[in-house]
């Protein structure tokens, strides 16, 4: 079976123009088929602040309403995408950026209104990637570039989670390839202290549960490993996180935590 | 050979939700393989001015610096595309939205500085175009959907016209396809009378010469004139100029001004 990698990364590398080139070259040279899956970072909280449109969190996530749900398509589908495809392209790395409506790559259900409405916010399951699309395109040399959009297949856009996408998206692609996902973001690893850096090297399913009890896993840590369990329970061959300038030791196992 | 259709949308079109909406579904109903090529309307101008951005423009061309490069391609790449994108594939046209970047589909050279410094411009003949990309695209049964956006291969994006872009997809297409270009806009084809709104039914280089001059042509019609009778002269089959509203009457060629 042939390797595919899945690479997550998250806004602080979106956000840090050096941090993201010194990324995209490490992205480049890895030989093996690759997917990259970004979210949007700060500047769609600034290009918001500029239009006049206050960004609505609530528990860590964007509510997206339909000003906030343009902002989103422009910053992530245009302005972050599109530089990170050209900069790839120029590296020798042929990208090609789509969101989930591009090709219909991922259809999503829009977040039924609970306690919380979220807006044009979409939720999606592994049952919801185009796998047909994603091997065409590998196959032929494409390095699919997916920002955090999904589409509901009505004709509108959703905001989506990008850890998730990544997961379901490595979840799929587990029938036809030996699969590896990669979430990168700002720490080495999943930290048993943030003070000394200290990383938890492996995490099962017990001593996670044991770490979230005793609070050393907490908040954001906690739907990112979620995710992460989800896709090593499907399938997935390798699953890491770690730090985004050492994408090729998290390529070659040799940092961040692994998930087991 | 296959018949296809490369049609070009502008800015009025763009800007007016409900023309936009009637254009898809006439478009969507095209059964013969297409390609998208569309602008991005004065959203690109509203967006620059909430940003603080003052739009810059010398005959008619908008001058593109870093900032505005930063607007277009959020609008551009971003907010128009994926929203005609997500818009297609509700009507079951399995549209895929793609800048020059994407995939190396154009690449362009930025315009050289004269008396004017247009910016991050991009300038492209048919030898830019990726016809095996686009190839492979349109076998596999889906619709480019392309903005107005280039790139130089180093890494920068550039604004590029639309009605170039569309020009040279369309002559670099003709060695593979039977090739239809239509240009869309705002009035019903190229005008003898404005007031009457008369349109001249047949452009040839000899009548079209008397026409400008006698000033029946000018301003904004002649560099669309000049991408038209170049696609013409590079064997394009069949290319219109007509409008927006009247797409399926183009398609039939019982309508626009037919350039021979």
């Amino acid at each position: 079976m042939k390797e595919l990698f899945v690479i997550k990364i998250g806004g602080h590398v979106i956000d840090d123009e050096q941090a993201l080139n010194s990324f995209l070259n490490q992205f480049a040279q890895i030989k093996v088929p690759k997917i990259l899956i970004h979210g949007g970072g700060k500047i769609a909280d600034q290009v918001s602040k500029n239009m006049g449109i206050a960004p609505n969190m609530i528990e860590g996530r964007r509510v997206t309403d339909a000003e906030t749900l343009k902002v989103v398509t422009m910053v992530y589908g245009g302005l972050v995408n599109k530089r990170i495809v050209a900069k790839l392209q120029s590296l020798g790395c042929n990208a090609l950026g789509m969101t989930g409506a591009d090709g219909n790559l991922l259809s999503a259900k829009k977040r039924p209104v609970k306690e919380v409405d979220y807006g044009f916010v979409g939720d999606v399951t592994k049952d919801d990637v185009n796998q047909d699309l994603l091997k065409a395109l590998i196959d032929n040399g494409l390095i699919p570039v997916i920002p955090a959009l999904t589409h509901d297949g009505s004709g509108n856009l959703l905001n989506t989670n990008a850890d998730t996408m990544a997961s379901v998206v490595a979840q799929r692609m587990v029938s036809s390839h030996k699969m590896n996902l990669i979430y990168c973001f700002e720490q080495p690893g999943v930290l048993k202290d943030i003070e000394s850096k200290e990383v938890i090297q492996v995490l099962n399913k017990k001593n996670t549960e044991q770490y979230i009890n005793e609070g050393v896993i907490h908040s954001g840590m906690l739907p990112k490993l979620k995710n992460a369990f989800e896709a090593k329970a499907s399938g997935v061959n390798e699953v890491r996180i770690g730090f985004y300038g050492e994408l090729t030791e998290l390529i070659n196992q040799t940092g961040g935590t692994c998930i087991i």
